[in-house]
């Protein structure tokens, strides 16, 4: 088999015992890789209702046939497992050196199953697996743990995947944390880590990786390359990084201010990459094989928020975001603290910032006083309570128990009506994406497998003048605020190939935000240069409807039916200034969009349950749901 | 002023007292900068008739506007002075990091003058300015000199000129050596710095360069990024080195063999840059911001010719032919380990390979007994031997005392008939270029301002199908056995762009052998963002044409005529073999060429002297030849 090795390995933590389990070519065709894979064994290995952090949950690390094979992006790994935050299907997505580790040492999954009674990490060489005692690791933060790490398996070069002390403590929203600053960062996986006494996992692999035609890999490579330098998304990404696309959202009134009230920021343009390229930017950092670099780095050395520390990288779009004009702070310096805070202790930047914000409108609002949040003043803008309150959070202090519980769990415990502010979906707080200025994006987030994301499929002005029609069936161009059935068919056919990515192994930056070569009819040629396969289009397609319908039907196992494919409050009432002042989302409109959608996907319009016809024709007649 | 600082650091080795002095924009105007800034220094600075190793001498390090502006190749420096090896004008060019570090310093150009007692090395950091002990140094090869100075000096990323042995010994063709397998290669500037007791040259700056037009130059650097992976020649080059045109040139039968004999070499494929990548090449390397990284690291760590250690890089084109199929060797082992060598000693490797493929024509001939070789066996393909005689040149030990001094002086020793196997002009020995299969090139042997060289204008293949015809007056196709008056102008025109491009700074392997960007249209395009001067096509020509005026008025104040522009015997002789066979350049061929190339540049045809009149149309009406 080309591109993947048709490996799994599996790591048992109660009894310290590893295992290696093939799966055929057939098996990977069917699933592509990475998220397919994923999904087909949590399916069949978790039991429905089990406790996301008890031992019966499983964290599965899974590569698609593109990762390391020598194509730019192709370093991205998925991460799955049932989400402490949700209850559902958790995932998350990273790039860096792990997937790298991961399938040179000859592994395409790696399973981590049962529980640990003391620390441990997991140590992956090749053919060598080992877990080891981490107690002298406990409790520190993440940058030193991979150091560390690094020094005792005696490469420096070794690929680490090391958690702080936010995952030890069971934030619902840890993430699983990667050179310090980069994340698999939504869902909470790095508390099912926690929850296993799993400090680190490292890995460094000395297989190379055949593909069953390297001149047209290479060529490919070059095309991808050459194209990364002459187009605007990637030209801005690699000047500025993500936050380099602020100025645009700011512009058109959809950059999330003050918990979602308001989609323009009076301080956008402190808090935009552009900003920080003047300022605090020390470089831009690149994964391997990547010619755009769009990692941030920035140093902070004086003033009230110092110190922030280069190995902690700096903040992306989501991250300016979450932690700036969602709480209305304008102070770059302070976003750069809590964004090291949260990689130096492993938390999601959307979720904590989310979480921040819904309190500060409490706060406002009277719902919470100083009484409840140990007398810090959550009010817009203050920084000084914010980065506190991140590090309360991490450490589960006070106030910040409440807010590591996620926003729904706080909001329900809270009460006095303070549900209108809790701006989630199944759980997951939403991410820096205003839908009321993208509608096909709000019912995404109403649908979308991992509850409240932004990641799972195209937005709205990617199909606002679509180049794609072929993949996507439409051929009129359709208005970011359009509702209709034909944009509907559009997000969900974006989902299906979103899915199909996300199985690739392949960087989403490169080939959907920066728009190289992110056609599914490229994708096909890049999966079958690897793979020697000969996929269509057209099966492409399917297998990315397969996978989504697949996660779906494990959501529906758990209890999710149309009841939960809703948005929040927030999102029917009118958006406030700027350019989309007024714009909203009423019940109508999603209900409408809700009953197109599961037409177009084959199931029950009443319930939203996937029917058997369709499980069938997606090859998924085991899966029984009734 | 853009682009240019306007400083001259200037350094006195007698007396140890630096100075710096500025030149105005209007003069940088006129020159560009680089090779044009170091004629008109060394044109008023020198004293006719001096001796090149004597203190009288000075070496002269120029930069281009070009330099460190942040396009990719932006980091040749030129390196100029009387040469040792021919008497007349000397030039070598380099990349690396040098021109980073004097210009980030604050100047553009470098002079030392006079000469040192005892052993020192010079340390550039920004406006401190040191001649410092080198005496400990001494004798040391490059790269322990080199990484010694980074570690006195206190940074680890000081860019270093450092010489080896060969240097110190005064070899006529040593070479100026950076990094300790880059070089400024021809015509013995090593030597000058020897005779100087000038161990090395340290530099690190902590300016940045303005430009301009910051945005134009972006984006011209992404669009040349962008073409170097879409274009075939770059592609060879990033994929294995310049040694990757090995079997076009083989199958062109323009290959030198055994000392220009035959044009192919039946171990063609095994000294090939793709034979080299399959084998013991462990990495490319690229200089400051080059997306083409065409240097080569090799390791040879077993066998006969071990060690070859990967801090002397990997052989280039030349290096390979000189090295290799100009001796008949076919161990690219045994190659890598001469290029080893003559970095570690700083010897030119094409003045090196051509005088031993001299002495082993000789020994053929039985013009050299073993008695005159120091009982070396210098056969055809007598790899042992070979490496031994590098050795001996560096050391001027015995027999390689006299090839030390180069082909033509050794000849005139040894006498004979020998001269009839010296293949040289003007005393430099001839390059791997076989002129006899691009007649064109056999011109610019002739008439080079340094001697035999490749480097001062296009190769005849490049004009074949010409789409610059604007820039060099031709509109038909000239094929390259041409040598049509048509094919002397077009060749002229190329010189005098390749004089402008050595003036800009600019890397001839990506905007010249790569053909990235390469037209003067371009060029200018580059160079007006840079400076913000509104150069033209034509001005842009006309600098280049006097630049290369000016130091064949240098040359002919040193006695240079018109029979100083010749070719060796070897290419009046009929190449053996291949299919090029039979091929020469007829005395009558190169006379009619020599005319027209008189009459083109407005020179005496009889004398080959630039006509007063002509001087003065260049703006070099201060030069007087009469």
């Amino acid at each position: 088999m080309y591109g993947l090795n048709g490996r799994i390995l599996r790591v048992n933590l109660t009894d310290g015992r590893t295992s290696v389990e093939t799966f055929s070519e057939e098996e990977a065709r069917k699933y592509i890789g990475g998220k397919g894979l994923a999904i087909n064994l949590l399916w069949r290995e978790l039991k429905p209702g089990i406790d996301p952090l008890g031992s019966e949950n499983k964290l599965v690390f899974a590569l698609g046939p593109i990762n390391a094979a020598g194509i730019p992006g192709d370093v991205r790994f998925l991460v799955a497992g049932k989400s402490p935050l949700t209850g559902i299907w958790g995932e998350a997505n990273c790039s860096g050196w792990f997937a790298d580790g991961l399938k040179k040492s000859g592994y395409d999954v790696l399973v981590v199953e049962g529980a640990s009674e003391s620390p441990v990490y997991i140590w992956i060489k090749d053919d060598d697996v080992e877990v080891k005692d981490a107690e002298h690791l406990w409790g520190k933060w993440s940058a030193e743990t991979e150091s560390l790490i690094r020094e005792e398996v005696g490469y420096r070069d070794a690929a680490v995947v090391a958690e702080g002390p936010g995952a030890e403590n069971l934030v619902r929203y840890a993430a699983v944390t990667h050179t310090a600053h980069r994340a698999a960062g939504r869902t909470g996986l790095g508390a099912v880590m926690g929850s296993k006494k799993l400090k680190a996992i490292a890995a460094k692999g000395s297989m190379s990786i055949e593909v069953a035609d390297p001149d047209k890999v290479n060529e490919l490579r070059r095309e991808i390359v050459a194209q990364s330098f002459v187009n605007d998304m990637t030209n801005t990404l690699r000047d500025h990084g993500q936050a380099g696309f602020v100025p645009d959202l700011q512009n058109d009134g959809i950059l999330p201010t003050r918990n979602f009230r308001s989609g323009v920021f009076e301080g956008a343009d402190k808090i935009s990459g552009q900003a920080m390229s003047e300022t605090i930017l020390t470089k831009g950092e690149a994964c391997p094989r990547c010619p755009v670099a769009c990692k941030r780095v920035v140093e902070v050395k004086e003033g009230p928020f110092a110190p922030v520390l280069p190995e902690y990288g700096g903040p992306e779009y989501e991250n300016v975001a979450s932690l700036g004009s969602l709480l209305g702070i304008e102070r770059l310096d302070a976003i750069c603290r809590m964004n090291m805070l949260c990689n130096a202790y492993s938390l999601d930047t959307i979720s904590t910032g989310n979480c921040i914000a819904f309190a500060m409108e409490c706060y406002e609002k009277g719902i919470l006083t100083g009484e409840d949040t140990d007398g810090l003043e959550l009010t817009w803008g203050n920084a000084e309570a914010a980065v506190r309150m991140v590090e309360k959070i991490a450490l589960r202090e006070g106030f910040g128990d409440m807010l590591a519980e996620g926003v729904r769990r706080a909001a329900q415990r809270i009460g006095r009506g303070s549900e209108r502010f809790a701006v989630e979906v199944k759980g997951l707080e939403i991410p820096m994406h205003e839908p009321r200025g993208k509608k096909g994006l709000g019912l995404m987030y109403a649908v979308s497998n991992r509850g409240g994301c932004h990641m799972q499929s195209m937005h709205d002005p990617d199909i606002e003048s679509p180049n794609m029609a072929p993949e996507i069936g439409v051929e009129t161009a359709l208005h970011r605020l359009d509702t209709s059935r034909e944009k509907v068919l559009a997000m969900k056919k974006t989902s299906d190939w979103t899915a199909a990515i996300n199985s690739l192994g392949l960087c989403s930056n490169i080939y959907w935000w920066g728009a190289v070569h992110y056609r599914p009819v490229n994708l096909v040629e890049i999966l079958n240069a690897v793979t020697g396969w000969d996929y269509t289009v057209e099966e492409f397609m399917t297998a990315g409807e397969r996978i989504n319908t697949f996660c779906r039907a494990f959501n529906v196992r758990e209890g999710i039916t149309r009841k939960d494919d809703t948005l929040p409050p927030r999102f029917m009432e009118p958006l406030e200034g700027g350019p989309t002042e007024g714009q909203l989302i009423t019940e109508e409109e999603l209900d409408s969009m809700l009953n197109d959608y599961y037409e177009i996907c084959g199931w029950d319009v009443e319930t939203g349950v996937p029917t058997k016809e369709r499980l069938e024709e997606l090859g998924l007649g085991f899966v029984k749901l009734q």
